[in-house]
């Protein structure tokens, strides 16, 4: 397996409300996320929803079904070129925020696009996510993150999720000062273990894909499959 | 990459609430992954959750929390010699069957189990999921069930489920014969593609990991992060 | 209970990704209902989300959270205003529109408002779902849509939710003329069924919330809460 | 509206995986909330479904599917002759556990049993729920339980779920006491307040519903829509 990182590209997104990307505290948790990476010499990219018109839904441009401005076209080879992707968000009523829920609708607009094995683009990348809030849902958003990621064809490495948040009901959130000048969830080792586990298994499971030009194509050919080859597969008579 | 697979093992776990794994509709498009696994040398196993007696509950051997009898102790061996897992699960309410989480908490009650790395036991394993039902909840219900394997450690490949519905409301299950004489859903391309791609890229992955001898331990290793060791993570100051 | 419903008020909010709201697949399904809501006598009003622009985000007025325009200010007292809300949603992913989740979170940001009584000002209304898609996620959709309303205060009727999936796998959307002319799902039995008792239900919840002007405010008087009156509640010593 | 509240029913279903009710946690919170409906004269009955052999499945005796023994047939008219049902469950993986699944095959298995007026047996009825954790999934929960009682038949107040979780990762567990001989969670306001809005306002629905003798059946009658009666329902032409 390939020990150099130094090719490697990640690119964490942060689907916060905050439209100024200083004040998200979900940003917190995903640069140490990204420091650990970074330090392993993958070049790290950010991108914030929130500072950007990014069009709702399912089509690779959507100023051509009537949107009067759309950046995806200008954002997507950022997303297209990064080895590993990392989604953030905070939660509101224990789901993703609506911007995250923008971020896979564009992402799930790319899946028609092939690599040169004819594989959905997104073969051979890695993905995790990373949810803070102040009350409830990690879990839930995990379901739905991740799921969406391995059904457009990243691979999910173990434990590819973490998060924080506080006892049931309104409270501080990530990195909020509390009275006491602590910072909340910072003392949280449970957080901080997530954090670093998917972190690492990120780059892991990169590495080896990397190093193994992603995944065979038999199985997965889409031209084939379309074509009507089943590699295989066989119902009982 | 090792191209051969005689040295991979798998293991199907069915969730029907078929007492007869016989009548089980999800096992159908089960056994039609499990051919692609074994053509291509990969042993299979067969669990039908229905015909054992497992407790439900999170420790390892439920009789000592006072249940009468738990055939788990005996199954788990099973479990964890397999490389590649596969839950199959049938829909109720648009969600898994209580036996399909009787299996979760059984998986869960093992998360204790260290592989000789100091990782999580699942480490190094893929999973995937297979349902059916004649109505809804496909994706649910993978949401749930990838969510729960990548938490325990396993590896999920892109696009690791596949599964059949009818049009929305009652009526048959997949495999039924209709009046016609044709069984519902077998012709139906894309439950078929997507299993197909499934059980591919759940020996692609395996099989990568097993000629990597799974992840390197860095930044998961159990023993060390609960020593305190954080492998280079860091808050904001 | 009142008969009349000439004094029942609902709106019906469609999150279609179409702009044209002439385009929606949902809105066929959502006018059904809404005819049968028109013919007890119930005004009813449209909002298709797509037409307007709504900031993402928490806040009764997101201009003041540095978004450059958001209409929601001036929809709101429509919302506000109608007895019963119908959420019409297609599906993406297995899961509801990015401008569904806008809807829900301008609908949390108001969950400060409180009516005469001091209860959420929801407090009194019914709610209800209505989903379209060609594949898979009426219920996951449900859960989320009928959880959000319920937390926000709105009452839920049995069987406060209706939709049409064809088999699994792309395919028609709802009312799309087949090749045989006849339109998908418009000869679906169960879809037609659940569409009626849902809406009948809405209507018979609402006259009786009506009639009965609401719901007592003991134990729920938002005011008395945050005073520490707990009216009853007791934990064990 | 009648103010009396002696002549209400209700049962409140535990789904804890402890085998003695007397260590269920979640146990602690549903009995605030039953003391809150004593109080009002409702008359309240406890199931703990550990303490039960009931068999999972969709059937109404699953005896008659090959399994050895079900209670179910037995404890069912408890639960069909409660006005106010109330399911509590811990979280595992941020779900509800397997019992509580088991609660809800069994719930409905008896969706096809009419009450007089030709409706769902459930109509009529008001059904809760109330999840305790140490970290994750309350609002995950809610969304599972709730869709299902409604689905069913019942009616779902507002704000009609509550529950308690510690901050991220694992902890004490509802009622735990810590070192400082303060229990875990006892001190939450949120957890306290949203139990008393939860037990009220199924208590005010319940009477409501039980002095408007339930619903109406114009739309819902069973019997008339499997005729084909479809009460006003029009798709455009």
């Amino acid at each position: 397996m390939a020990e150099a990182g130094h090719d490697l590209k990640a690119i964490y997104v942060n689907c916060s409300l905050k439209r100024d990307s200083g004040e998200s505290h979900t940003a917190t948790l995903m640069k140490a996320s990204a420091g650990i990476l970074e330090e392993q010499g993958v070049s790290v990219d950010w991108l914030h929803m929130a500072s950007h018109q990014i069009a709702p839904g399912v089509y690779p441009d959507m100023t051509e079904q009537g949107w009067p401005t759309d950046e995806w076209p200008e954002i997507w080879p950022r997303v297209r070129d990064a080895d590993i992707l990392v989604i953030g968000t905070p939660l509101w009523l224990g789901e993703e925020s609506s911007l995250c829920r923008v971020l896979i609708e564009r992402l799930y607009a790319m899946s028609g696009e092939l690599n040169d094995k004819g594989q959905s683009l997104f073969y051979g990348k890695t993905g995790g996510a990373i949810i803070t809030g102040n009350e409830d849902g990690i879990k839930h958003t995990s379901m739905t993150l991740l799921f969406a990621l391995q059904h457009l064809g990243y691979s999910i490495p173990p434990q590819a999720d973490c998060g924080w948040i506080g006892e049931a009901g309104p409270g501080p959130s990530f990195g909020d000062k509390n009275d006491d000048g602590i910072r909340a969830g910072f003392d949280n080792g449970f957080t901080k273990r997530n954090c670093t586990i998917m972190s690492w298994n990120l780059i892991h499971l990169a590495r080896m894909l990397k190093a193994n030009s992603g995944y065979p194509n038999t199985g997965n050919d889409r031209n084939a499959l379309n074509d009507g080859e089943l590699f295989g597969f066989r119902l009982p008579g």
